[in-house]
């Protein structure tokens, strides 16, 4: 394709594409290779010592191999971003993006592996093929609900972590931030009618850990409204959604499951008309996470909410993930863990929640460059390994 | 296991375990992040534009992530230096060594990919589904006769170089040091009688690089004696050897095939009697690769020889894969080049002959550490990119 056909023009002179030159990664010796010695040390033939040894006692290769530190972030390019389908050439500067966060936030060693996209059972076994190579899996910009399938055969073939940050990543922040909110605001998480606009692989996860964290009134709807067991179309992973959500057993569209409701999260990437909004309790909160477009504008959502969150970092309350995986697989490579369970996410937001020294309407998360988060975070989950 | 069982004696205080604690390797951004402008640039949103630009342009990749430098260098553990089916954990140590040597003498971002083993066609399979992470794959330690297939298959179905080093590695450095020991000697390498022993991968790689590079006679000998299409257990590859080679039709054993030859290569594992090296022409060459122990020891190699190669450091003419992996990938990465071909591979050789200024009989190869060894044969490489 000519570059004219770009849809966002593309531009080798602008900052963005100025600061992807050559890529964001290499890979880089720790150990000193300065003559026949060191090469004799690090490669043949002391290294069949050393080859050995593992071989033997494969608990070896966390102390002898960079393996323990070293993450794997695995896309097939089905879902980057709010791009959609774009292949993994497409998904590979994201993957990129994240090891360089992986790195800064947490010291942890992360490696793009962009794959074909597939059957569900043939992605599995190509990674369960690979998985020797690392101390954990990240999996990240899979669609939905493929992404379940996988990320649930993983956990049950691997004795490694594997964390599907989409999902998991995003429910962690948007629960601390809730925590947080209630904290402000002196309510009760477990009272909150929740609505969740969106049933993909974020809408999911954050129903099921705040359903973990005691709120008993979630209602979840897609784009064809609210998730009943009734509608023909609910099936799979949305059959399931229905089954353990809306007690009161609400119909309709969102609006009418947003009459009356103490909180909305958005993770849908549409739009809500303000009259919608207009219907939810007093002093609600909403939690419009869409990027770059928030399903409701920040300043239509605080004309009736006491506090407003966004994926955006140019408003206050930013939820980003960020906060999250770095100190999550941090924790669990430190601790040895060999899952990433539901109360290591439970701890991993309540304490996010606790590094907002005074929480406010504004400041219901800290910011992704506080210092400490990623080590807070990774000792709440390493204190849940061995339980 | 207990630490009492390990055949090698493994002890944390002796230099080479004390070389590799941690592990060898680290995964670095190559970009700052300090801010949330940085972090806009290189992750969300602006990571968006160059993913889409990517996704209309594929060619893009090689500009805009570190793909285009990045080589992953797979093995599934089954033929890990002279260790044989160690597993892809105990393989671990030798990938993450290869890709040190990858940056140090070639600037290449190597990662391991270590495999869970199992048929060709998973194998297979695995590597395709995971290659658009990759300017290059470098296969390593596969056992024979898995290797030849995979690699075959994979050059198929792939358009990236791949490039099997126990195969063409050592091929490469041996022809290189026969053409100098040829120049050094006054003789004509298409004249030379010569012994191959071993039909693994450089066995296999050895004899048809020499036939490419004008060797009319060649003899292939595995542990049962020389290769011959009436042998019943010739089969798969050993039966395409037979075919090819052996012009003279010599039969039995490898004393029988040595008899009046002007080369052996020992790729063997095995040892040779100094009987049957002695029955070699007058002025013979010994390459004996073997390692740690070189199928002749070169004291008694000298006795009868010219010229006397091995796999050790600790004696003249190494025979060194590290001569040739830098630098063919550094040319096929910066030529963009999708295979390595034959002709490449003569040419690699040629270009490390031509590096030692004075060859002698203690010099038919640089020295791995020479200056330039890389850069001359990317530079070799690279100018048959697009022939």
């Amino acid at each position: 394709m000519s570059p004219a056909s770009f849809r966002t023009g593309f531009d080798p002179d602008t900052p963005v594409f100025r600061a992807h030159e050559g890529g964001k990664l290499e890979v880089r010796s720790t150990k000193a290779l300065r003559d026949r010695a060191d090469l004799a040390l690090l490669y043949t033939p002391g290294v069949a010592e050393v080859c050995l040894a593992i071989a033997e006692d494969p608990g070896l290769v966390a102390r002898y191999t960079a393996r323990g530190n070293t993450v794997a972030v695995i896309s097939d390019g089905t879902a980057v971003l709010g791009l959609g389908d774009i292949g993994p050439l497409g998904a590979l500067p994201v993957m990129e993006g994240k090891a360089v966060l992986f790195k800064h936030f947490a010291g942890v060693d992360a490696v793009p592996v962009v794959m074909e996209s597939g059957p569900v059972d043939e992605l599995v076994e190509a990674i369960v093929r690979i998985a020797p190579s690392y101390g954990g899996i990240n999996l990240e910009d899979i669609s939905a609900p493929r992404c379940f399938a996988i990320e649930e055969q993983l956990k049950e073939r691997l004795d490694i972590p594997v964390f599907h940050d989409d999902q998991h990543g995003t429910a962690i922040v948007v629960l601390a931030g809730l925590m947080n909110a209630m904290r402000v605001l002196g309510r009760e998480l477990a009272e909150q009618r929740v609505v969740v606009g969106g049933a993909g692989a974020a809408g999911v996860a954050v129903t099921k850990l705040l359903q973990r964290a005691g709120v008993r009134d979630v209602v979840v709807c897609d784009s064809r409204g609210v998730i009943v067991p009734s509608r023909p179309d609910v099936t799979g992973h949305k059959r399931m959604l229905a089954a353990s959500t809306n007690p009161r057993a609400v119909t309709g569209d969102l609006g009418e499951a947003l009459r009356g409701a103490d909180v909305y999260v958005g993770v849908s990437g549409g739009q809500v008309p303000e009259e919608d909004i207009a219907k939810m309790a007093h002093d609600c909160l909403i939690f419009a996470l869409a990027n770059p477009t928030p399903e409701v504008h920040p300043e239509v959502a605080h004309r009736y909410a006491a506090v407003v969150a966004t994926g955006r970092s140019d408003f206050p309350n930013q939820i980003n993930n960020v906060l999250a995986f770095p100190g999550i697989f941090r924790g669990a490579l430190d601790s040895g863990a060999r899952q990433i369970t539901e109360a290591m996410k439970l701890a991993a937001a309540a304490a996010i929640a606790d590094l907002v020294e005074h929480p406010s309407v504004d400041e219901v998360v800290p910011s992704v460059f506080q210092p400490g988060v990623a080590d807070a975070v990774a000792a709440a989950v390493a204190r849940l390994a061995h339980h």
